[in-house]
């Protein structure tokens, strides 16, 4: 009523930020305009220029702008394992922990029946051909200790033993410095199901 | 280092919305890119049609399409009352309260000396001129109660009380519902201070 429609429009339109209500869309639509008319014109052109040029790697899946990203191509990854993660995002964490030195497939979702999301849906095809190139020995499963991301793990795992490889998934225990006074129960029971001889 | 320029380039425009911090503008755009790629273009042309065609306002100073808005153009509105405040979002909160009939000046601003802000920067020659329209009597102060807020009210109803106008601030005191035992006692002081007869 008091605004104008395209200021109506662009507000609808922040909301399909993810955690973005109709109030923080309303805030951020002033901000933009009123302080900072030109964060909005570069906001406008790095998502023109991201939806036109970010595609995804052919061998990895993850985000990239050429067929095969930067990481698959650099020779100085171990390529004899591969890590299976959901989302860029989680690959992202992978190497800010730099705990992992071979290469990646980036899933971009989970199994989840019942939203209609089965294996076709997340490409499980290619993953399986991404692992039979021969020079993979070892595939490590990293997706979430969710129920989905477990459901996923075991399907995945099943499928790739057939084809012979090892196949192994990320432990689950307590976080570092984390405290058993501070856990949850599930967390402590699987940390004493797989404790290790020392 | 593994994200794309183009991905990096619109993580790093996503920041410029207030609020979003390094990680929240990263999971924004892998959200937008894996998740609603529709979602992504139609913001950027949002964007795109709002920095082309919002204006302010003549009258009000408003964000506006036309060059009068259609609150200042509404003959349902009251020319008598006029009533000041800092923002469109302000502004859209008065008419939401449904408590106003008059029309209004968006400073789109706060005097704010230490940060260059003098009664220039927030156009409050547009303001005396706006008010000085022989139809306006009284002008209604509804900037925030912050140290900014108050001043600029202060120094606004100096300038339009020589003008010969009947100024007001809007009241302070305990919020609807308000208890005190919660309420902080600069609140509770000023509620004593302006308390009216009953």
């Amino acid at each position: 009523m008091m605004t104008p429609s395209t200021l109506e429009e662009l507000i609808e339109a922040l909301r399909c930020l993810p955690g973005v209500g109709p109030k923080s869309a309303q805030r951020m639509a002033f901000h933009l305009l009123q302080r900072d008319q030109p964060g909005a014109r570069r906001l406008a052109s790095a998502l023109g220029l991201a939806l036109e040029r970010i595609r995804h790697c052919e061998k990895c899946n993850s985000f990239a702008e050429e067929a095969i990203c930067t990481l698959c191509r650099s020779p100085r990854r171990d390529p004899t394992q591969l890590c299976v993660v959901e989302t860029p995002g989680d690959l992202l964490m992978m190497e800010q922990a730099q705990c992992f030195q071979g290469l990646y497939f980036v899933l971009m979702g989970t199994l989840s029946p019942l939203d209609g999301v089965g294996p076709k849906e997340i490409h499980l095809d290619r993953l399986i051909r991404r692992a039979a190139d021969g020079v993979v020995r070892e595939v490590i499963l990293a997706t979430n200790f969710t129920v989905e991301g477990d459901a996923t793990a075991h399907y995945v795992g099943e499928l790739l033993r057939e084809q012979g490889l090892k196949v192994s998934r990320i432990a689950r225990g307590l976080p570092v410095g984390g405290e058993l006074e501070h856990v949850d129960s599930g967390t402590l029971a699987q940390a004493v199901l797989e404790r290790r001889e020392v």
